[in-house]
């Protein structure tokens, strides 16, 4: 049975934290290495993963790339455009040949119907390097991330957490949702009428048992909180720029804001980031961010997500 | 006296023999190995081979950098788009640089004279990767299909096949006329005026030896035949789509013709395919297609046209 | 303190005689072994540089993959748009993230002030790969080829030189005049009007004590000189492309010309070049030209840049 990783309401409250165990290890582990170096026991030596783009990244190739040459594998990116993915050849006869090739394949896809045609040809494991869907690798990063804070300050567990997603119910709050019911945070979300979060998603998880509380006004979410999250409000690929430059404004995530959350609060933003937007550049450089370390987690979150799926 | 690998017509049989012989053997001494870990006796340690590409690929990308990588070398990847090649610069002042830079240089050019430039100025082995006028790449690791599945099934030499090609004439065929005369099978062809093989290239086989029928119908070619081979309708490239879907429809390999072949024939089709044109779902999805083999058959067949080059 | 490699003109007499006097060791060290083989003492086991491209090149990225490959590292390449650099995020914000994931960053930017942008904002070293401004990193393999010549030849050592650059004043010019101060060879410069080098890097060099003369005749720059150096008429990125093509040509380096500069003097060439423009192909293809090796001591040259960035 192959384990792919598309989305984390697959997952369970074990594999999550099984996963969230081993990215802390890992990146403790490497103190002081140069970042190319192997690991002390590589677990996927000889291992290739394809990294496949439909959409320019960074943080994501680099993440991926990175790691998994800790691990003792190697990869080979190539964008869609390379490979006329979707246009001269379907997704399904690209991954039939592609398993023959490689261990594993990470695709950032426009679509997250590409990604499970992907899965459901492929005879090697698919991570889910972000879709329109959703964003279930950025998501162990930043439960990660918030972690780490915890541990340097209020000292909680995910399960005594309340999170806040205050901006664009997009693919990136999807992943927060799809793990709200197994991890036990509370999250709490406010965007504008119209950039509201999936409706099946948000019930699928409450009646899994996830406490969220939707709706709310960016100052209901933000009050106590424990960490501030937001995204930029024009996304890669999306057309309507202007009507969201108009809805978004009263959702900018502000110092005044911050200081309305609780006193160890956490900033936590995906990147890139537009100052003056989706939170001012005093919050974004401010004490409370943790960006660059969250940025950084990509890798070890990742790492720890392509051992899970080769059962390592 | 450096061994490019330009076209098979500039190969003995002895030399096609020793490479499909060692494709075999280094297919079978993987099996159970990760897809990227290295052979047990790295023939090209060391050895960096440059990909370049002036048309985008999957399966040739993923083949050569794979095969490289299990012989111990690496790769440096890179689009013509990448390097000006041809534009800014003459192939073969492109060629002299890189001639310093790495071991060897496969090449996937819009034009097969790139490619004899490039080979005219080289220091360091030139290998075809497809051109407009021929794929050897592609017919070694056909005829090393065919040989798998004769060995599961009727047993046959090559020298004893009858292969049918039943479609375009194109760069593809014309590398399985190069070889005709060398390994000893009968080659029919059935294409529709106007889409014909290359006239001198087929003079010059049959002046060699080789046992090849043209100008035959569908019915003629496949009647009895080991294999039915084709290939799709328009390839990247072709500007003639419409004349095209109007000529070729006679052509389409369907289950009924297929039974006409003989009862172990093999279907064999380079990718990618187009269900309902070339051949129909039934066939390519059937029991004798023999495509994601062919398609795997390309890296172990590259690594011994690269050992080859290297006189390893 | 991060040693960044930006300019010339940042680096000590005893920095340049370092990384060139390494450059040539390294080089000797490696006759006869395969061009991807690991140096027998890699210094820089473990590393992995980012390699990221703002224009196409071809002797910049595969010098630097094979250089850092040699030095026991690896590269990741990725071009601008894979990136969305300084159009979808900030260089600033970009290198904060890449400084989390490798060891180092070479960079081949439209502007200059990307590339300090960049070296402000990075905690890990920032190498020059080319910008509109400068490229140091091609002085460097030009000073070393002068070296070589001159070890085969007249023996001189660079500071005895007369190097004559005659044509576009451009960035590659810029970086002669950068080190001049510091390497003690006399410099010439012959450029048409309104393509003359930069008026303050001239005056900076010369207040440092540089040998510098300008504004003369390709008559005048030619006669008795050591080397004489040109590039092509028309850069990537030029947009005054006639008005070129109208100036340049009394400054063609012929046969002729390069007969008045001194017995052994050297023909060297950034490349591309073009035959009929800058220099005749008779020059071009001539025995004094040495533009091959000077293309192939890219790699020499930049390992060592590598090694003093990282203090090895």
């Amino acid at each position: 049975m192959i384990k792919h990783f598309l989305s984390l309401s697959d997952l369970s409250k074990a594999d999550l934290r099984a996963i969230l165990d081993d990215a802390h290890a890992m990146k403790a582990a490497r103190l002081g290495q140069p970042k190319g170096a192997l690991d002390k026991d590589p677990a996927l030596s000889g291992h290739t993963l394809a990294l496949i783009f439909e959409k320019s990244s960074t943080r994501t190739r680099f993440s991926f790339d990175m790691g998994i040459r800790q691990l003792g594998g190697s990869s080979i990116t190539a964008t869609s455009s390379d490979m006329q993915l979707g246009r001269g050849e379907s997704a399904a006869d690209t991954v039939r040949v592609l398993s023959r090739f490689v261990d594993g394949i990470m695709l950032r896809a426009n679509s997250h119907d590409t990604l499970t045609e992907l899965a459901t040809y492929s005879d090697v494991p698919i991570i889910n390097g972000l879709t329109d869907y959703n964003h279930p690798c950025q998501i162990m990063a930043d439960l990660m991330t918030l972690e780490e804070r915890a541990k340097a300050t209020h000292g909680k567990d995910l399960s005594e957490m309340t999170l806040s997603w205050i901006g664009d119910g997009n693919n990136v709050l999807v992943s927060f949702v799809n793990a709200a019911a197994q991890l036990g945070y509370a999250l709490r979300i406010s965007s504008p009428e119209g950039y509201r979060v999936n409706g099946q998603t948000l019930e699928a998880a409450k009646a899994k048992g996830a406490n969220i509380t939707a709706d709310l006004t960016p100052a209901e979410a933000a009050k106590g909180a424990d960490a501030l999250i937001t995204d930029c409000w024009v996304s890669m690929g999306d057309t309507d720029k202007e009507e969201r430059l108009a809805a978004f404004p009263p959702y900018q995530i502000d110092q005044k804001l911050l200081k309305t959350a609780a006193p160890d609060a956490a900033f936590l933003h995906c990147l890139p980031a537009y100052r003056g937007q989706e939170m001012t550049a005093e919050v974004f450089e401010g004490p409370q961010s943790v960006v660059w370390d969250e940025a950084e987690n990509r890798m070890h979150a990742q790492k720890a997500v392509i051992k899970w799926c080769f059962g390592k």
